[in-house]
């Protein structure tokens, strides 16, 4: 065997057992019976350790070496190649015992969070978190070494591979000088905007499903290779040829679930669309989570809430629940589904205001990373943001610095690729339409096929082969823009109505 | 570390990594969808293949022959070294090479079963079915070498610890004399009872799963620790504190996945009641599997088809599908639950007639093993065999001896614990029931604390803390003694009416 049969052998075996990971997430979340939580986690450890000593085995080291001077590997190869070498150094920059502290303060951070959330009490989180800090620096600081990295953005580049902070800078200053002005025109303009009656429940549990599935359906998910399931927070999930999404069901509320699955099928469309010939190899992974969400926003925000897909849906959502009335109107709907609200809550945040609840967090990550900003000094630090980002105090910490499970679990450097996804989902659309000009009158007609051929060729099946920029450069002509994302909002919650 | 908890925690970790198959096993069966077949059988062969590195681990011996020389262990650790050095011989008594050889001819030779059986055509699977016979000599040979066995009780003593073959002959033979004159003496009783009105569907599947679950509820099922679902073939299985049962529902017939319920509880019932300290060491798991039927069969077959049992049922069940009529009064369904019919297929078969697919299978199973009987002689020996215990002749191979999944899958020395367990169960149930005489009046009333207080204490708590035969002598005063069983039989389908 070749250096890189070897490396590529090695790799199939480490996604052999991160697939099984995967199904046991996935069961665990999905449909686990509480009791065996406890001998749950120890098998779950027990693979986690065993996926660890396969990714630092020494040998990936020698065989790298080997390969990389092989003159006789294709373009796929050569950027497995690089995507090995990029997991190998952050894998091995760290030392076992740091893995082990950082996993055992993340877990106890993580119980002691939940009590504080409810009790909105951050001075007795502060012991916990800032241990978790504490060793969140001490990894940063020894991945950067070996990648040459700041270490925020050694963290970063766990979730965003080549993501770096001065870019995300720019874009995000640019993007906090624009919000609060265009949020003020937003508001304004839906002042101006009817009043919709709310259609009225219960929304059967069984009947949301089969919409949901239907939904899925005409958006291209393939059912065998993936399920539907219900999970107190959705999530997509599972394996190779296994992409399993959730949702939960409010009878009072079908909207709701509808979005997260239409959301989470984003995402799914992306794990699904992977070459089937490289899925189990570090290049034929997803390339990062800001192109990840960007598919998910893609889906649900630019292609799920526009005019063209409630005018194909509206209908069918009122047939499925046997309605009827002028809040089934597509207008309605479209106007119901668009509400702008400023908020304390992030995940219950619209479009227009997201952003703002990533950048408040991601500035906040980064000083306390760089030690700028002492933690017991959080709080104040995010009400003062929250102020100027959106115009709101909170009312306490539970609804402010504590809504969060990232930095207590460890998910530091996770933040700014949600609104990076939100700015690449804005730029690939706009890019599909120029290239097929039908995709909006095929989403009227609930045909998904033009918009999914393109995100196929242009993303999907890119899989890892290129660097983010340069997929993006591939795609739509130029690096992420912050234009398209930001005349995108002006059109549908100022110009649209 | 003692050498004790050495072994104690490494085989702690094996437990871990049996749990995560055990889970994989059962979203397989239930819930995978079936594009991901082919990954998930990678990540399932690298599991075992890193299980069975764990369970051959050269270590395990040395820290035995140290653990074994240790005076200061109880009764609980002394049962779990004799299990450990059980397991570790029998696992290392077979070179890799095997290992990979046996799985490999087994995967190959199910795929062609699947194809024969529909077809008919044994000569068809004979040369796979040869390769797999030929490689379980083999392995029934290297084990029986290092255990002193046999080659079929090394096969044997996989499923049924301390089984021996001689034993067995005895009580099949035994079993084998008394059954055609019995099953004479039912059928004539059986033409002497009335005929009932067969309850017409559709059974909604809701309703069933709703019954189940209230009939799981009532034997004391723990639903904290578990689940129903659905399989094409109804198994328990799962992990330790997850102990998950499947069934499958016919519209136009309720009992049948009613009654596989009751008899997946059974094994469940074992599972959940093993003791919680010693649950993940070898000692605290189930005895084998004869004991494992025989909960199974005592739950269905002696509690759940008796009068007492349908007195309590039999209303639940007509009030559950609103249908009324003499067919549901409780003669009339203990009636339909224990009618007798000889037929070709075990699985289908009645509590008198299968002891007969069994014994046929058990004697033909050690003949192939010995090579007394030769492999392209099996049709014809079967339907000699079933000629003689059950006066049917299978028109053809796919209701003979293609019937059965057991043997190209590699399951050579299964068959008998089936028996084996129906014969446990009637003195199991038969010493209950002398021990604690209010059983029968409290299953009447729905209560199965008496009965299950019972089995937790002399079978479920004692995992693998004796062996079988001690256990047997412990809990009911006698070895394994067919007298019960063919009193029960005798009692139930001759005698009431």
């Amino acid at each position: 065997m070749t250096a890189y049969s070897e490396l590529s052998a090695h790799h199939g075996r480490i996604a052999a057992l991160s697939n099984a990971l995967g199904i046991l997430h996935w069961d665990n979340a999905a449909v686990m019976p509480k009791g065996a939580a406890p001998r749950r986690a120890e098998s779950v450890a027990l693979l986690q350790v065993l996926r660890h000593g396969m990714a630092t085995d020494p040998r990936i080291g020698d065989w790298l070496g080997e390969a990389e001077a092989d003159d006789g590997l294709g373009a796929w190869e050569r950027a497995n190649l690089r995507e090995i070498r990029r997991i190998w150094t952050a894998e091995t920059a760290l030392p076992a015992d740091l893995v082990e502290a950082s996993s055992r303060a993340t877990s106890t951070c993580e119980m002691a969070w939940r009590q504080a959330r409810q009790d909105s009490d951050f001075v007795g989180l502060l012991p916990h978190l800032s241990e978790v800090l504490r060793l969140q620096r001490e990894i940063g600081q020894a991945k950067g070494e070996k990648l040459g990295l700041s270490p925020y953005d050694a963290l970063l580049n766990d979730y965003e591979p080549g993501g770096r902070s001065d870019q995300i800078d720019r874009l995000f200053d640019d993007l906090a000088a624009f919000l609060p002005g265009l949020l003020d025109e937003v508001l304004a303009a839906q002042a101006r905007r009817p009043t919709d009656a709310e259609p009225q429940g219960p929304f059967p549990v069984e009947t949301q499903r089969a919409l949901g599935v239907r939904m899925m359906e005409a958006l291209g998910y393939d059912f065998d290779r993936g399920r539907l399931d219900v999970s107190a927070h959705p999530f997509c999930g599972g394996a190779d040829d296994d992409v399993r999404i959730t949702t939960r069901y409010d009878e009072n509320d079908f909207s709701s679930a509808l979005m997260g699955v239409l959301h989470e099928t984003g995402h799914a469309l992306y794990e699904q669309g992977r070459p089937q010939g490289w899925m189990s190899q570090p290049v034929g992974h997803a390339r990062g989570m800001s192109l990840h969400e960007s598919q998910s926003l893609l889906i649900e925000m630019q292609a799920c809430r526009s005019r063209e897909f409630l005018r194909f849906a509206a209908p069918i959502m009122r047939d499925a629940f046997g309605a009827s009335g002028p809040g089934w109107e597509p207008d309605a709907v479209w106007r119901r589904y668009n509400r702008v609200a400023p908020g304390f809550i992030r995940v219950d945040a619209d479009e227009v205001t997201y952003p703002a609840h990533v950048i408040l967090r991601y500035r906040l990550e980064k000083a306390l990373i760089a030690d700028d900003l002492p933690l017991a000094e959080l709080p104040a630090a995010w009400n003062a943001q929250m102020k100027e980002l959106l115009g709101l105090t909170p009312p306490n910490d539970r609804v402010g610095c504590l809504q969060d499970i990232h930095w207590p679990s460890g998910g530091w450097g996770y933040f700014p690729t949600y609104t990076l996804g939100a700015l690449t989902a804005a730029q690939l659309f706009d890019a599909a339409r120029r290239a097929v000009p039908d995709i909006p009158s095929a989403i009227e007609r609930g045909d998904f096929a033009p918009l999914l051929g393109w995100l196929r060729a242009n993303v999907h099946a890119q899989a890892s082969l290129l660097e983010t920029d340069e997929l993006l450069i591939q795609a739509t002509g130029r690096t992420l823009d912050p234009a398209v994302f930001k005349a995108h909002l002006r059109r549908r919650y100022v110009e649209e109505s």
